[in-house]
């Protein structure tokens, strides 16, 4: 007996029962090694007979050497296709202005590669000289202080794998029709990454914040002196001085040679490129925070330093572009997360939200974090209204698209974290509505 | 009051108390914020005091429009030192034929980017098109069965953190003499990856094992069809047929379009490309298993299918080709690992082993991956040998380098696994010595 069906217990027809409309399963069948090959599910039997195991002919890659060794790895030729996708509003007026979707729905796991982490550029990627970069802290401290890479190389690191969303990550699924294109070009303004660097904390103690320090302006070294206000009190809280993303260090467009990680804050605010802390009495109302990034309320008012990131999910397979090739057993997989902490469970829809079901999450499940979940589907070939919704930790769940609009104005665009609806036809074909 | 400091409680003075020789504190003091900020440590300031602000000049970056949004980003010109550094033991007999190894010195957390997983070739890394590739199983099956890429997708998936470590790391140890060379170039055939796949014992299960089949035979897709026997316990337990890799599909290095994951197990079991499992009703004892990966005992008899990865640690923050700037305040930091689960602790030693302190471990810490550990520091400019010891939650310890000799003929090299030794002479340069 295997450690997973000591586990879970080798039960796969229990396991297999239907638990919503449009042919969930539970959960649990995931977890049961034998489930596959059970009759209850065995309609989904995608292995072919190999009467001849005619497969073990050698083929021609077998036969010549294959090509040696290298400094620095790609992806295979056969992935050309696994590219972001950009969104360049200004055009020609403003090349570097724009931002570039991670294709979610052609990864998987809970990582974003580097590679594919989502870019938000207001006016480009600064060609920065590591060397000559340098970090000042400012303002209401007691003692200024200036640091090169390699003075915060020398500070005491952590690690820790956190999200960073855009806070117009969505927003196409706030206007008046539903975009059809894949589901990485609607949400992919989110990536996750582990980031290691220097406790923000460590460094604002150093320089000593005076008592009327309460709040930060961290600006970056881009052309556009990206810069926002942050309240001290996250800033001693968990921010880092980011200078490694997934082992190595920071790439170019994630903000090269440091920036800040400010976790479950919206993306702006994890400033790139990281050059300036002035330390400060209140907030500085900079243009990236008066003109852009707020909240339009019904009123017509707009509200300000709205930063978290609230709790959302979608399912990523099957969504747009994916085709359900025929009736029988698949995996419903999606992402899920949250700026207020962890996940606390995602429950899937097949039938447009009359039943749910919850759904597995992959462990660990971090706090601010990509959440992977997993659910056993069933498709009987008819059509079916795929959601997914996701409560995080402090009790708080996704909306419906409607009850999402009757808080804000209709060309408010921000934080949209409503439910995603797909719908399979009859002929396995994934559309994007609004329900 | 920020969290860390409720948590850890805000006495920087007691937390860097010394706690072994050779200028260990106590593993605390990395968790409270104003550590480096009171008298204690104030040797260790590093913060440079900027009287005019002057860093804040503007750039020349920020005079400019930055370069646009690309599709796949890659590592700043500035870091094109960072690369895996080849052996080819064959020369140009067999250019196909050898290893690269991970930079660990000059990465930090635990994630190793894709370009940098370390590679072991046997002919070559082949050139698969993945719409081509095919996994059978056959053998003592009731049903063989044959897979190409599309049919595994549609199978429900995992994902999990895990080392793959080849059984000739750190071999140059082994040597004789001491190699002065990077830490990477030693202990760099181990990487880790966040990767994603198939339940082997899901696809077992539905081939349906026959009772004599207590083995499997794994085959590659490579020119050296190589080949490992894997007892069928371990198959049915944590093994996945792997297609992604950190998020996105594995690289051609490390298997394109698939490989198995067989968590703690010596490298080349977790079989690349993976093309054909057998079986079997026993080891096949294939070339790859009998001509190499044995362990060499004093009697002379070699050892087979010892395939456990036994737990070990290495610091890398300092070590080869650092130079220690001068006394005061540093982070000790490096990786530990047991293929037999999670690491339990870290002891380091300033003193060569006479006195050792507890690291600070980087949550969370999971089964057969990479753990970083930490550990604060006062360099007093003496000579210093500084040396880890990782324990595992079996209670396994790593041992001397002439403790660990007493078990084998001094001709074996696999498996290697002890106390690696850095001295740190009076000008603060590292070298790899012998204890």
């Amino acid at each position: 007996m295997t450690r997973r069906q000591k586990r879970f217990g080798a039960r796969p027809e229990a396991a297999a029962e239907r638990v919503a409309g449009g042919g969930l399963l539970h959960r649990r069948t995931l977890l049961t090694a034998g489930a596959v090959a059970t009759g209850a599910i065995a309609a989904g039997r995608v292995g072919t007979a190999a009467a001849q195991t005619g497969s073990l002919e050698v083929p021609p890659w077998m036969q010549v050497p294959g090509r040696p060794l290298s400094g620095y790895g790609l992806p295979s030729k056969y992935e050309e296709h696994v590219q972001r996708s950009a969104l360049q509003p200004y055009g020609d007026m403003a090349p570097a202005s724009g931002a570039s979707f991670t294709p979610l729905e052609k990864l998987e796991g809970t990582t974003t590669p580097n590679g594919l982490h989502f870019e938000r550029h207001h006016n480009g990627v600064p060609d920065i000289d590591p060397a000559a970069h340098r970090l000042a802290i400012h303002g209401l401290v007691r003692q200024p202080l200036v640091f090169s890479v390699d003075d915060l190389l020398r500070y005491p690191m952590t690690t820790y794998t956190r999200f960073v969303e855009c806070s117009g990550n969505s927003l196409s699924n706030a206007l008046p029709e539903p975009r059809q294109v894949p589901a990485g070009m609607i949400h992919g303004l989110v990536s996750c990454s582990e980031w290691t660097g220097v406790s923000l904390a460590t460094l604002l103690d150093e320089a000593g914040i005076e008592a009327a320090g309460t709040w930060l302006l961290a600006e970056g070294a881009d052309a556009a002196g990206m810069s926002r206000s942050i309240p001290m009190q996250k800033a001693l809280d968990d921010v880092i001085v980011a200078l490694y993303q997934n082992g190595e260090r920071i790439r170019p467009e994630q903000g090269y040679p440091m920036r800040l990680v400010v976790p479950g804050f919206e993306g702006n605010m994890n400033v790139k490129w990281l050059r300036r802390l002035k330390v400060t009495a209140g907030p500085t109302h900079t243009k990236d925070e008066t003109s852009k990034y707020t909240e339009l309320m019904p009123d017509g008012r707009a509200r300000q330093f709205t930063y978290l990131c609230r709790v959302k999910s979608v399912i990523l397979r099957p969504s747009f572009g994916f085709t359900v090739p025929g009736p029988g057993w698949y995996e419903i997989s999606g992402l899920a997360w949250s700026g207020a902490g962890k996940v606390a469970k995602v429950e899937v829809s097949a039938d447009g939200g009359a039943s749910w079901a919850e759904a597995l999450l992959q462990e660990p499940v971090r706090p601010q974090a990509l959440t992977r979940f997993r659910m056993p589907w069933v498709w009987d070939g008819g059509p079916v209204r795929l959601q997914s919704r996701a409560t995080d930790e402090h009790g708080e769940t996704q909306r419906t698209r409607e009850n999402w609009y009757a808080h804000y104005r209709p060309t408010q665009i921000y934080h949209y974290n409503a439910i995603q609806t797909w719908q399979v036809n009859e002929s396995g074909e994934v559309s994007n509505v609004y329900v």
